[in-house]
């Protein structure tokens, strides 16, 4: 197959993830033309500013115009009204893709809106740190040794496929495929229930009576806890309700695991804690050498 | 009331902690004289060849003669036998605290073995990080800018008060008095209950039949998340016990917190959801604001 060289990039929503998909394309000389759309004009000036964009219109079918490479990095909630603005203009021959954190729900809307275009449509989540955000945040080397999970479907077309896994190789990233329900499932369990976990304890606290005095004390353990729970609220808002199901599946085990917690220690088994608590640092302390 | 001066200092444990308040001690000034009680022979040489002490011993008694300051910073499960050995030896005048992350329990014990001396004893928690462990790891500035958390009850001598909280100011620390029923609380629901959840996330993970594939995509937020499901086994599994009823009562907040959460994404209340989040957020945001 032919190295990946794209004419014309439109990326929907130059945000940190947009802008760096961009950046790093340029950087590796991949793409000629960056054409950003978005809602937040400041936000597309600023994109132009910083050469992560060449070119910046709300003109959905201008920008579409001779495209072959759109990207939909965009909140959860905006991918299925963009799939309805960009249907009617998809070339022959275009890629999509995005970069939501669940898959399912996206190929769900992709599939309803894009009818025989859907097959050009690769679903991808880059897994890569999101905490800051807008078109100033964007690197070059953002995805440099992150992972990709691409979640394509069995009528996704395989140049299309080809050329989404070329275009995240070129910006540093390792691609691995997964179907979509593997992938909720999996970001699930060590994404999204974490999220729930933190958020959840800092509301706790803030709902006590003494809240002010807990959190006085609250010291370093407590602030990478809850680093998370300083994450977009709508974005994780979208994130629990696209991907509801492997959630609620995760949260069950992990309420199952705390009432067994309870029970160890309401019964006073130093042995049971000591041993949940063993089994979870070396578990802990494996993973971290494996990804060193 | 005069200015500290310390003539013998005796540490039981000369690690993080123990080995830190040595050290602080000495760079201020407020100690002639400090001797290391340990079970461990190559940490207490080493603590002498970083001359964090300037005696080690393992004859409580001798180390025990003309001392007028003791501090316990062992691990929880050994304080009650370390109470016991010192008991015999405690001469008049001298002030004996601890460094103990859970105040009620070692209270209990104190009072049991110490009898008549123990009003002589001010229990303390230095709220300051203890991932590294070892006289290694011990420098003079770990205690700057940190809380230290007294608790004396109604019993406590004026005196041994006044001097524990000169120690510990002396080694940058800010001290706050609270109840021992209070500090258990407080911790409970900001460090205990933490750790609880980061081992508990841990455990349920490494329990699914497809753990190694969803330790594979855990990615920078899981990472602070569990952060703390890499400390010491034993010593959260006797804080654990330590403070058992102040943790079940936070256990049980939280598995409400939970339940409703999962009542909130089954009927898909997107919005109870979001201000769930909105609210944490803030509050999160809010504390780092107070933080700095």
């Amino acid at each position: 197959m032919e190295d990946l060289e794209i004419n014309k990039l439109v990326v929907f929503g130059v945000g940190l993830i947009g802008g760096s998909f961009a950046a790093a394309l340029k950087k590796a000389d991949k793409v000629k033309h960056v054409v950003g759309v978005g809602r937040g004009q400041e936000n597309l000036a600023r994109a132009l500013q910083l050469g992560l964009i060449d070119e910046a219109t709300n003109d959905v079918a201008l920008a579409l115009r001779d495209a072959d490479f759109v990207l939909l990095a965009v909140p959860m909630g905006q991918m299925a009204p963009i799939f309805s603005q960009i249907a009617p203009y998809l070339e022959a021959g275009v890629v999509v893709s995005d970069a939501g954190s669940t898959k399912g729900d996206i190929i769900v809307a992709a599939r309803r809106v894009l009818g025989a275009r859907f097959s050009r449509f690769v679903p991808a989540h880059p897994i890569a740190g999101a905490e800051q955000s807008g078109a100033s945040a964007a690197r070059s080397d953002l995805f440099i040794g992150k992972k990709v999970i691409v979640t394509p479907e069995a009528d996704t077309d395989g140049m299309a496929r080809h050329r989404v896994a070329q275009a995240w190789s070129a910006c540093g990233a390792e691609v691995i495929s997964l179907s979509a329900t593997q992938h909720d499932q999996v970001l699930a369990a060590v994404s999204h229930l974490p999220h729930v976990l933190a958020y959840g304890l800092v509301h706790m606290i803030a709902m006590q009576p003494n809240a002010e005095q807990l959190f006085e004390f609250a010291a370093g353990g407590f602030k990478d806890f809850t680093r998370i729970a300083s994450s977009s609220v709508e974005m994780w808002r979208d994130i629990c309700m696209g991907n509801r199901d492997a959630l609620l599946h995760y949260l069950n085990a992990y309420q199952l695991q705390l009432k067994q917690f309870v029970g160890f220690l309401e019964t006073g088994d130093a042995h049971a804690i000591e041993a949940i608590f063993a089994k979870a640092r070396e578990a802990r302390e494996q993973w971290l050498a494996k990804k060193i």
